[in-house]
C-alpha cells in the first residue's frame, strides 16, 4: 500500500500516482442496486495516498464531487495539474499523509472509470447507454463498501467530501453508522431541493434536446456536445455566487466593446463557453444523466425526519457550509447538524464567510484546512491519548520519551490500533 | 380614446380590449438605433385603458417584462385569461381607469406585434432573422416615445414596469426626464450583474445549440422548440424562489414514485417542461436572443456614476424590490434609490417581504397595488390641491361642494390640467 510516489514529492505533495482499479461482483452474483435491478461485474477506480497502519484503523475515505475522480492528490504523469484536492491532502496537510491513509474513490455510475453508462456491458459488448440501471447515492456508499472491505478496513478513521461527496458522507453515516469513526461533511444537504432538482432537470433536458444524444446511443458516433456544454454551463453559473462573478468578470467586454450578434461578449459569457465547451472533452453525457438523477433522488432520511437516520451514529460529524452557497445554502447544513443534536450524534456545525459560493470548498483550500485540520488531528491525538491511558502511561510522559514518536508506535497499537508514521504532536 | 368596452366592463376590469398599432418611420427617414443601425418602418403594437382627458395630462405607460405583450388588462374576444397586470389596471383598481389613461406598448423588438426579428423586412420581403440590428433598451424607450408623441401627450403622469419592464422605466428616466411626473420601478435594476448575464448567455446557448435554429433562418421551417424550451426553463427557475418552489412542488414525484429512465419524475420537472413547451408556442427564439441581449447590455449610467444619469429627474420615483428576488436581488434597488438620493430625486425605497421570488410582482398584486395605490393616488390628488391652491380655493371647501366632483373637473384644469373623470377623494 506504500506509494512509493510519495516518498520522492517535495513540499508536502504526495507526487507521482497512478489510479488503481477494483473489481467486483465478477461471478454469478451480481451487485444488487437500490432499484432492485443487478449489475456485474462492477469496477471501481480509486488511489491511495500514504500508508495504512497494520491495524487498518488510519484509512480516511474522500469522496469526490459530481464531476469528480479518483484523483484527488498528487500528479499522475505527464499532467500539468495535481488532483482535485491536492492541497488538502499530503506530508503535513490537513489530510497528514504521514499520519493517514487516504482513498479516493470514483463513484459507481461515473466516466472516470469506474462501470458507467459508458461502459462495456460484457453481456451485448455495447456500453451499457441508458439500459444501466438507475442509479442512487446508496448504491454508490454500498459499492464503496465493498471496497473498503476489500482494503481489510473495518472501521474508517473518517471520511470527507463535499458537495454530491457530502451526501454520500451522509449515506455512510445512515448505511454503516458501525464503520465510520469522524465524518466531515461539507457543502451539501440531506436531500435535494426542488429548485437543486430544477437546475438539474434542466440541464437534463439540454443534453438529451441535443440530436446528437440519440436516446442515449451515441457512443462511437458523434457526442451531444452541444446539449451537454449548456448542461454544464447551468451548473457553473451555480457553483459561483454573484459576488464571485462580479469579482471575477464585472462587466468586462471580451475585447471589442461593440457587443455584437450573439458572439460571447462579456467575459462571463466568454468563460462560461469556454468551461462548457473543455468539460464536453472529458465528462460522458449519460454520466451526467444518471449522476445528477441520483443527487435528485438522495434523500438521506427516505422521508422519514432526518434524526432518524441518524440514531445509530456514533462518529463525530463536522458540518461546513459556505455563506454565499446558493445551490447548498447553510441552511440545509444547519437542519443536518439539528437532526445530529436531536439523535444525540457529536456535531459540529462551521459556517464559513466566503464569496466564492458553492465552489468555495475547492477554491479556499487554506480556509477548509484551518479548520478540518484542528477536527481531525484532535481526533486523532484522543485516539492516541486513549491508548495511552489505557495502558496506564500519563500524557505528560510523552515529551520526555525521547525516542520520536516510537513509544506511540508501540502502545498506540492496543485501544485504537495505531501505528503512527511520524507523528508529530503539538505540546 | 375611449375604450367602450370598459363601459360594459363587471367588478372593476376594463372588459374586452383590442390591440392597436403605430407604425413610424415609414418614409425614407428611418429610425435610428443606438448602434447607429437604421429601422424601418417600425411598428408597436400598444392597448389604453380608460380615457385620456382633454389637456392629456393623465397618462400612465406601463412598461412590460421580457416576455409580455401589449395586453396588460381586460379581455381579448375568445380568450380565457385576461390581461397580464389585469389586476393592476381597471375601475377602482391601483391604476384606477376612472382617473387615469393607461398606455400598454409592446417593445420594439419583440415578437409580439411589434417590428421584431420574426418581422418582414420590406426591402427584402423576408424575415429580418439576425440581419435584424441589435437593440438596446435605450433604442425601446425612444421607439415608446414616438408613441407618446403621436398619443400628443406632453408629460407622463407616470410610468411604471417590473423586470425588463423596470429597465424602460429607468431609462425613460435617464433620457427624457421632463416627460415624467412620477416613476415606479419594480423588481429590477439599472444594469444587469455577471450572474444575470451568465443565465442569459446559457438560454441564449440552448437556443443555438438547437440545429433548427440555423443561425436565425428558421422561419418557415421547423422552429428551434427544443432550445427554446430548455432557455425558457432556465428563465423560469430565477423566477421562482427556492421557497416558493418547495411550496409548489415540494418532491412530490408526478405519479409513480419508481423514478426511471430521465422522464420527468418530480413535480417540479414536470412543470419547468410544460412551461417550457408551452412557452415555444408564444414566443419566438430571435426574439429572445435579441431582447436578452438588450437586457445585459443594459447599463442605465453607461459606465458613469449612477447619480450623474439622474441629475435632471423631477419625478418622484417610487423603487420595489422582494426579499426573496435572487434574479434582481433588492440590493440593485437600493443602488437605484441611493443614486436618487444623491442626485436629489424624491424617492422611495420599498422593499417587500414575499417568498415569490422575482415572480412576486405579477403574483402578489393586492399587496403591490396596496403600496404602488397610496403612491400615486397622494400624486394625483396634490396635483388636484395644487390646482384649488392656484385658484384660491381652500381644501377644506371640498367637502361642501356636494357636487360630486364637478368643481374639480372645473378648476382641475388649470395648474395640472386635469380633467377628473369620476375622482374620489378621501376626506
Amino acid at each position: 500500500m506504500v506509494n512509493r510516489a510519495q516518498r520522492s514529492s517535495a513540499g508536502g505533495g504526495v507526487g507521482f500516482v497512478t489510479t488503481r482499479f477494483f473489481t467486483f461482483a465478477e461471478g454469478p452474483e451480481k451487485f444488487r442496486l437500490e432499484s432492485g435491478e443487478e449489475l456485474g461485474p462492477v469496477r471501481l477506480a480509486y488511489e491511495t495516498y500514504g500508508t495504512l497502519n497494520e491495524e487498518r484503523t488510519n484509512a480516511i475515505l474522500i469522496q469526490h464531487g459530481f464531476s469528480g475522480d479518483a484523483h484527488a492528490a498528487g500528479y499522475h504523469h505527464g499532467a500539468d495539474a495535481p488532483g482535485w484536492w491536492d492541497g488538502m491532502i499530503g506530508r503535513g496537510r490537513t489530510f497528514d499523509t504521514d499520519r493517514f491513509f487516504v482513498i479516493s474513490s470514483n463513484v459507481l455510475g461515473s466516466c472516470k472509470g469506474s462501470t458507467g453508462p459508458c461502459a462495456i456491458n460484457p453481456a451485448t459488448e455495447e456500453p451499457y447507454a441508458l439500459t444501466y440501471p438507475l442509479l442512487t447515492i446508496n448504491d454508490m456508499v454500498n459499492a464503496q463498501k465493498r471496497l473498503i472491505d476489500h482494503l481489510g478496513i473495518k472501521k474508517l478513521f473518517s471520511i470527507a467530501g463535499g458537495s454530491m461527496g457530502g451526501m454520500q458522507v451522509l449515506q455512510w453515516l445512515a448505511s454503516y453508522p458501525e464503520m465510520v469513526h469522524s465524518a466531515i461533511s461539507i457543502a451539501t444537504t440531506h436531500r435535494h431541493s426542488p429548485q437543486q432538482i430544477a437546475f438539474n432537470e434542466v440541464a437534463r433536458q439540454a443534453i438529451m434536446a441535443d440530436p446528437h444524444w440519440k436516446g442515449g446511443n451515441y457512443y462511437g458516433k458523434t457526442a451531444p456536445a452541444n446539449g451537454l456544454a449548456v448542461a454544464r454551463m447551468i451548473g457553473h453559473i451555480t457553483y459561483m455566487s454573484d459576488g464571485s462573478m462580479a469579482k471575477k468578470f464585472g462587466r468586462d467586454p471580451k475585447e471589442d466593446r461593440h457587443p455584437f450578434k450573439f458572439m460571447p461578449q462579456f467575459e462571463v459569457e466568454g468563460y462560461l463557453k469556454y468551461r462548457g465547451n473543455s468539460f464536453v472533452k472529458r465528462f460522458d453525457a449519460n454520466a451526467f444523466l444518471y449522476l445528477t438523477k441520483a443527487m435528485d433522488n438522495f434523500d438521506m432520511a427516505g422521508g422519514r425526519p432526518l434524526h432518524e437516520a441518524l440514531t445509530s451514529v456514533t462518529a463525530k460529524v463536522l458540518v461546513v457550509a459556505y455563506t454565499s452557497d446558493w445551490l447548498y445554502p447553510p441552511h440545509h447544513s444547519r437542519e443536518i447538524v439539528k437532526a445530529c443534536k436531536v439523535a444525540g450524534v457529536d456535531a459540529t456545525y462551521c459556517e464559513m464567510e466566503s464569496g466564492y459560493g458553492h465552489d468555495a470548498f475547492l477554491v479556499e483550500i487554506e480556509e477548509l484546512g484551518r479548520l478540518v485540520g484542528p477536527f481531525i488531528n484532535k481526533l486523532y491525538e484522543n485516539a492516541v491519548r486513549k491508548a495511552e491511558h489505557g495502558l496506564g502511561i500519563r500524557s505528560g510522559h510523552r515529551r520526555d520519551t525521547g525516542d520520536g514518536g516510537g513509544w506511540l508506535k508501540r502502545f498506540g497499537r492496543w485501544l485504537w490500533g495505531g501505528r503512527i508514521v511520524g507523528a508529530a504532536f503539538p505540546g
